[in-house]
């Protein structure tokens, strides 16, 4: 890496799927430099990605929470989400800018990688251009599960999809007829949804489900063994692929 | 991490995309205790897993290169190529089992992540079970790739599909039509028919070529300014999905 670890520079750092172990060289070099250490976390909670690389903070590095507005309540298209959710991106963006103009660096914490369904693309779309950022890749969510659930997810000319579960019950269905391979992520209470159409797509007998993958709370099994009727945030299903090995 | 690194345990370690730094603290301290470090390489080659962790290793490791047969002339569909590469496996598998027995840590490196179409699975699924083994999940290429595009690949309920470039343009064609976002892996001289099957589906104006991302050749452009017949190993082409941004 070039670049150095200065003030003024926005980091998104990808601090992997959960064990701390997994982060990378340059997320450990970046978030223990940083001045002000940024991270997502539902109210009242003390954020994953936070708990997840605590470890490295330096001893005087300042903490930012950015708490997500309470919007369990409220439909992700309807546009009283979009609104509140973008007044909530514009304050952390105005917050970590605040920063950013006194010269400090700003290390925002990213669960698995920034750039793969991450909250800081939200703030990044703000900031890009405007001032020096560094995107630090990230080990994603879903590798971490495939390793610990001992499953490799693509072989060969494996095709892989990657589908939320909050698409509709028919276009999951669609989706997963189609690849060879698929991760299901954002679970929760979509799961009984999730169920179904994997049993009609014909892969309901070789669906894992993960849940907290790396992690202390750790729960692998296969999804047929899984009677709960909803997940933790932090859960997904693998379809390993069944492609060529020589 | 429980697991102490000792001898007669294998270990299947992803390195990341191509930058040193972006291996794990995992992967470091493994790569770094290995009493051997094996790796594929093509024939004449360092090959690319061990030209980015070998400043990881000891001084003392013994190094192990899993020399690939000749197959570049062979279609991989083939019988012929077939045999050939589990021959290569066997092989491979019978001199790692040696080391094994004899007590000795084995670290086979892995490009990107061990079981995101790695070599090192066709390894792993002959020895699984009967050796201790821990998988290291390493950053992808393609997150790699979309992190140097400066291209957040999927937001909101995006569905990311990954292709391989060998399939059918026909496939390509009908997979793309059904995705908000998509990575190409594996181009080399399907990149002519990665491009119709993009333009056929209405993508060939958002689609980034990224060739040796994070490595010191990196090379990114729209994919409609590269005028190359063929690409080389190292390259892909990400559509970065465009869903919901509040």
């Amino acid at each position: 890496m070039s670049e150095a670890v200065n003030g003024g520079t926005l980091y998104g750092v990808g601090v992997g799927p959960g064990d701390p172990d997994y982060m990378t060289l340059r997320a450990a070099k970046v978030i223990g430099a940083a001045e002000v250490v940024a991270f997502f976390a539902k109210r009242g909670r003390p954020g994953h990605a936070r708990t997840i690389a605590a470890g490295l903070f330096s001893g005087n590095c300042r903490e930012m929470p950015l708490v997500y507005p309470l919007t369990t309540e409220i439909a992700p298209h309807t546009e009283e989400y979009r609104t509140q959710l973008a007044a909530f991106y514009e304050e952390s963006t105005a917050a970590i800018t605040a920063e950013l103009q006194a010269g400090a660096s700003v290390a925002v914490l990213c669960e698995g990688d920034p750039f793969f369904y991450g909250s800081f693309m939200h703030l990044w779309r703000r900031l890009y251009g405007r001032w020096p950022i560094e995107v630090v890749p990230g080990v994603t969510g879903m590798a971490g599960a495939w390793t610990r659930a001992a499953t490799p997810i693509t072989w060969g000319d494996d095709i892989l999809t990657v589908l939320p579960a909050t698409l509709s019950e028919e276009m999951l269905t669609d989706r997963l007829q189609a690849t060879n391979a698929a991760v299901i992520m954002k679970l929760g209470r979509h799961l009984p949804k999730v169920r179904r159409a994997l049993a009609a797509a014909g892969l309901g007998s070789r669906a894992v489900y993960v849940e907290r993958g790396t992690m202390s709370e750790e729960r692998i099994l296969p999804l047929e063994a899984v009677t709960d009727e909803t997940a933790p945030y932090f859960a997904m299903v693998l379809v390993p692929g069944e492609g060529r090995r020589p």
